[in-house]
Formats: structure tokens, sequence, C-alpha cells
């Protein structure tokens, strides 16, 4: 038997990306090429300022990033709903699955109460959580043993994986731009900037959260402007 | 405890639909409204051939499916890729699941050979199936009375739910039109007209089955050229 | 030579759809079937309230509607933008086109003020309403006879075309989904109830006009939310 | 009066792009990552073989390409009609237009045969470039002097502009990835490799033939096997 790997994080890494703000102001500037320039001005900031406030998006479909995920299984299939970017996930027909779970850290909020729409989710009791690491941290190594006794028997790794659990972990890349991030980001995060009620999982927020945190160094002013007018995506 | 319930199946209904084979023909040919009709006749199928040999694709786009799915959520995990459809599920953080859960039938096969691309998966001995269906009833009935034993001590339902499998059922609105249909089925259905290769899980092949079996009664001019140009999407 | 025909309209046909405002509550409550209806109850009003409030957008996709229009190129141009519809028009290398030409009606705003973002457009004078529609309608009939001297001559039609301008007048089918058509309507038209700034040119204003009252006979409970919410695509 | 500038030019300028050969080989490899490399070897080749044999696109949608464009709007009118990538175009609503027209070459293809589908355009006389290149000049410089006669009578850029053909000049930004380019070349390009038939419009061809040649410097090798499986997008 295998010794299963507990883990409470999503991994996010920017991989590659194309464009920045200036990029931004030049796309809208086409109609103005000669205003094009290569550092952001005072009248850069300006029009960015006018496409977010204004809702123009397409210009912020010229910046375009690459990011590498891992996740457990349960947040990638929120996460794939959105229809703007290019995934690729590893797949478990056609490698053996690392016996890699979610559990929940000590801090995860663990009692919803609300009605369909308003949602929200509390921290428990200690007791609530000690009980809830302790059951499924059973149920996954339960989970995996069956896993791994089909393979042992030469069973198909896209039959033996029915039996394992929605937080096991996958990973994949995810190509999109900034006005599909700006979208996700708008359903997915919530902060103090936030103007439109949203009600996001801990667990894809988190993803949401390191995703946003590494656009940021990329388009900070875009960024910025973004949380100044609501965090509604353009 | 519950007692779960195993299903075998892929549910499939088609609920409506806008446009047919005659649609096809008249988007075709809006640039010659005058030759447009109203029942399907030997110069609209001429048409219609002419569409598919040389790929004019947006013409099959005026026809429209809207289906509700019932599959375990591996497949809805693969069906959820395909960006031209717009999805609808039921939510594991709003509701209680349903004990439902996927078995492979004694007919499934079981024994995948092959290398990355060009995997086949072919049938296990009696005592292999058998061993299968016993080892994922078992991990399936652990994971529900986890899953039920947090539900009864408050934990939330998003929480729980880490302890089920991805074989456990899910349901989904479904609304595509034709074009995004062939590509679908280009993928995840095998049959003797098709000449790209592909190798889709048998699960996924079974909603492709009964998505086309619902769909050739509303097109069936443009479903018989599909397998005569060798089931590739226009 | 051919007398050319001055037209004023935009002209728009709701050729078909599927769904409803039912639609969209029974796709939203995927999660919660037992509470599908074949009425619209108060319940279900209520839920298309919060759709619209908390921009759920998905469920509105699950109604499509498929529109034949006749316009002048220059809004087909704008048009054609919007991403998520199919269009299929007519072809100016297949077909001799028709000597229809756009010529603003005598009420057409004509002067331009303010900067860009910002633009609006107010009525003119009299006489320069006239010199526009003199200067205009000599200007189509030049062109014409240029076209049409040049078919004479056994030019491609792909070539003579070059001498047509941007006002002549093409047709398409639009097949869209209600998701898409709010976005039109939520850049395209202003009313009372917008409430994002936007600054569309009228010719294609007129379009969505035609849009939305076709589709307001189908799904009338949306469309009064769409514009009690501020007319902001959810 | 304004002397008005005759083009016979599509101009393509790559201006930026993410990604290459090894891109697409490291994205399809995401479920074996150890797998990855710096260095495009020999079972990477091998790999991009499989992916464009067997239509596996996704990975090829991780390489991204932004380009400018100026064409006729003829063109433009064309090119936007593909639904995968991000136009930003300039506005003859919020700019004077520069007063550059397209004007056929004297070895442009003038006389169409064949029927709807299958035409070919062949070389005319050379009386008959004569007479297209003199008909369509004048009739550009008169459509020219009747919108700078209006805009001096101060009627509005966006109406003084339905007197200007749609061999004008228009510019746009276009951001799309290897794998929506790909559609495109196989809809606009024909060249010796081409299996599927296409009848694209000279000009159009023109601008796809420009953004092949930039695109080939960057993913040499997936162009080639795009080549070798007979321009058939993956």
């Amino acid at each position: 038997m295998t010794d299963i790997l507990l883990r409470s994080d999503v991994a996010v890494t920017l991989d590659r990306h194309m464009g920045d703000d200036q990029t931004i102001a030049d796309t809208a500037r086409v109609t103005h090429p000669d205003l094009c320039g290569s550092r952001l001005e005072r009248r850069d900031l300006g029009l960015l300022n006018m496409l977010m406030r204004d809702r123009h998006g397409t210009p912020f479909e010229s910046v375009v990033f690459r990011f590498h995920i891992e996740a457990p299984i349960v947040v990638a299939r929120e996460a794939h709903r959105h229809r703007m970017a290019s995934v690729n996930e590893e797949s478990g027909r056609y490698r053996r699955l690392r016996p890699e779970f979610y559990l929940p850290a000590p801090d995860r909020p663990l009692v919803q109460t609300g009605k369909p729409g308003a949602y929200t989710v509390t921290a428990g009791t200690d007791a609530m959580g000690d009980l809830t690491r302790k059951t499924l941290t059973a149920a996954y190594q339960a989970a995996w043993d069956a896993y791994e006794a089909l393979l042992a028997e030469g069973v198909a790794r896209e039959v033996a994986r029915f039996a394992l659990p929605v937080s096991v972990y996958t990973s994949w890349y995810l190509t999109l731009n900034l006005r599909a991030l700006f979208n996700f980001l708008s359903l997915r995060r919530v902060t103090e900037a936030t103007t439109v009620p949203t009600f996001p999982m801990r667990e894809i927020e988190m993803m949401a959260e390191r995703m946003e945190w590494a656009a940021r160094t990329v388009v900070p002013e875009a960024m910025s402007l973004f949380d100044q007018y609501g965090r509604v995506s353009p």
C-alpha cells in the first residue's frame, strides 16, 4: 500500500505572457497610431481609465497569459467552464494518477448557511475540523487502496479511477487573455472592491487569487482600474 | 446508512431543437433567397452535399439542440471541454448529491493496451470484471458513508463532497448547434465510417451515441452526409 | 443604366426561436428539477430576477433566436464583430449585388460634437440634410454605373464591386442566444434605462431596436429585467 | 481636392508572439511533465507529428500571435468572420479616413468562370485590365471628392463615409492563436499541399500568405506538418 500525500494548496505558476499595460493602450489607439508610444504616459492612463469605465473590452484581449495550475479535480471542473480559455489537462486515462489529495486546512470555513444564490460558509468548531480531516483522510486512503488494487490486477487506468474522489490533484496549462481573466476574477474572487455579489468556493478563490497576484505584476494599471470600477469585467 | 444506487447508463434526452435539414440549405442560400423552399428537394440535397464535402461549416450552425444529460462526473468533465456549448449543471454546493454511482456493465472492456495516443481497451476475464465491480461498489459505499457522516455533523456540502468519487452521477442541460455536435461526435464516437483516428472512453461514447441517435431524427440528411464524408466536422 | 433604389431602413425578421422565459428558469433549476413547471409562476419570476441581478448569465443562453437582417454593409461590419453569433451573409463574389443604397432619412442627426469616446450626433440644418442626400445619391449612382460598366465588360463580380460604397445593402442570417443578444443590445442601443455609456451609430441602433422588439415578444420577463437592472448583460 | 493614393498590397506585420514549437510539445505533455525539455528533440517532433496527424488541436492554441494589418475594407469584412480572434480596428466614426484605395495590380486575375461553390478567376486581357483600373480610379476619386465635400460642410464623419467604397484601406490589430490561424489558412490560402477545396478571393489570400510567412518563422515544424497533412486545421 502507498501512503497518500495530503495537500491544502492550489499551485499557480505564470509560465509566460504576451503584452502589458502599454499594449492595451496601443491596441485601443489603432485609430490614432501616431499617439502610440514606448512608455506608459499620462494620456495612456487616461485612455485605460476610459476603457475600463465604459467597458470597452476588446483592447484587454491583446494581453495573453499562460499559467500552469495544480488543483483538485473539483476546482478544475469549475475552472474549465469558462469558455474563452485554452486548456490542456493531464489525463487519468493515459497515466497513473499521483496519490495527492486535497485536505481542507484548519482555517477553512466549514459551516454553510443561507439559501440558494446567497450561501455563506463560516468557521466550524475545532472538533468539527478534526472530524472532517480525519474522515476525509480515511476515505482518501481507502479510495487509493481500491485504485491500486485494481491496477495491480491489470484493470485499465480509466476504469480503476472511478474509485478516486474529486479531491485528487490534477494539473493543466491554461492560456487566456486579460479580458477572460477579468471575467474569471469577477466571478471567482471576492475582495473589498467587489460590487456584484458572487459566492465562490474557497478552493477556486485560492486559484483566482494566485492568478491575479501573478497577472498584477504584468498589468498593474489595468488591475488597479479593475478594482476601482468594482471588479466588473469590461 | 443509505444504500447506494448503481447505474451503468448515460441518459440523454433531446429536450427541444430549432431548425432541420431545410434550414441548413436555406441558410446557405442567403445569397439566393429565391431558391429557398418549404420542402427538401433534390437541389437542396445537392447543396447539403457540397457544404459537407467542401467543409462550409457555418450553415450547420443554424440548427440548435438542447439536451438534458445524466452521466458520471468523469464524463461531464470531458464533455465540458467543448467550448461551443452552453452548460448548466447541478451543483454539489447547493444541494445534497444523490447516492447514484456509475458501475461498469459486465461487457465494459477492462484491459488497456498500446501506447499514448493509440490505446485500445479490450475485454477482461470474468474474474477481473467481478473483482472490479466488487471493489468499486465497496469504495462507493465507503465514500458515501463518509459524505453522509460529515453532513450529519453539520459540515458544508461543498466540503463533505471531497470524499465522493468521480463516478457519482451529475446532470446538466447542454445547448449546442449542429456544427459543434459534429465536432463532438468526430472526437467522441467511433463507427465504421470514422476516418480520423480517435480513442474515446466508452462512457463518453455512450453519451455521444445517444446524442447522435436523437439528432439524427431532426437532421437525417446532414447526419447521413457526415457519415459519407468520414465523420469529419465541416 | 439602372436606376438605383434608395432606402433608409434596416429590416429585421425573427425567423424562428427556441425557448422562452420558462426555459431560462428551468435551466437555472437543473439542480432542483422537481421545481420545474410548465407555466411561469411567481417563484420563477423571483428566480429570473436573481439571475439578472447577480449576473448569472449561462441560463439565458438556453434561448436562441434566428434573425434575417437587411442592412447596409457598414452596419453588417459592426454587427459581425460580436463573436457569439453564427452568421451567413450573401456574397458579392457569387451574385450580382442589388442596386439598393442606404440614404439617411431627413430626421437622421448629422452633426458630430465631442471627443473620442464621448461623441454625440445632433440634428443638422435642412440645407445640410438636402446637400447630404443629394451628394450621396449622386455618388451612389456613379458608383453603380461603374460597377455595371465593369460587369458589362466581363470583369468578375468580386473585382467590379471594389467601386461600390459601404452603404450598399447586404443581407444575412444571424443565429445567437439571448445572452449574446443582451450583450449586443447593451452596446448598440441607448434607452432611458441605459446605465453604462455607449454611443452607437444610429443605423446599428435601428437594427438593435428591431431585434429587441422581436425578442421581447418571446421573453418579455427577461427583457423587462434587463431594463430594470440597467441594460447590463448578465 | 485631395489626390487619392492607389495601393495594390495587403500589409501584415507580426507585432509580437508567445510560444513556439517547443511550447506546443510541452503543452501536450502536461500528462508527462518529466519529458518536457528546453530544446526541440526527436521525440518532440514525433509528438508534434502525432498531434497534427490525429487532429489533437488544443496544444496548438498555446502559441499566440498579434498582427497589425492594413487592407481594404472588403478584406477586413471577410477576415473578421473568424470568431476565435481579438480584433481592434480603426474607426471611420472617430477619425477622418485616409484617401488610400485598393487597385488591382496588372497581374490580378479578372475573369470569373464556373458555378457557385467552384468559381475560378483567370487572367483578363490587357485592355480589360486597363479599363478596370481606369474605371475604378475615377470612381474612387469621385467618392473621395463627395466625402470631402460633405466633411467641409460639417457633416459627421460617420455619415459622409457612406459615399466611400469597400476598397478604402483600413487597419486593425489581430490577436489569435495558432489553431485559429491554421483554420484561417485552410480556408483562405491555396497551395500545392491543399487537399480540401476552397476558393479564396485573391486579396484575402494575400493577407493569409503574409500571415503564414511570418508565423512560419516562429513555428517552422508545426507549419511544415500542416502542409504535410493536407493543410487541414487540427
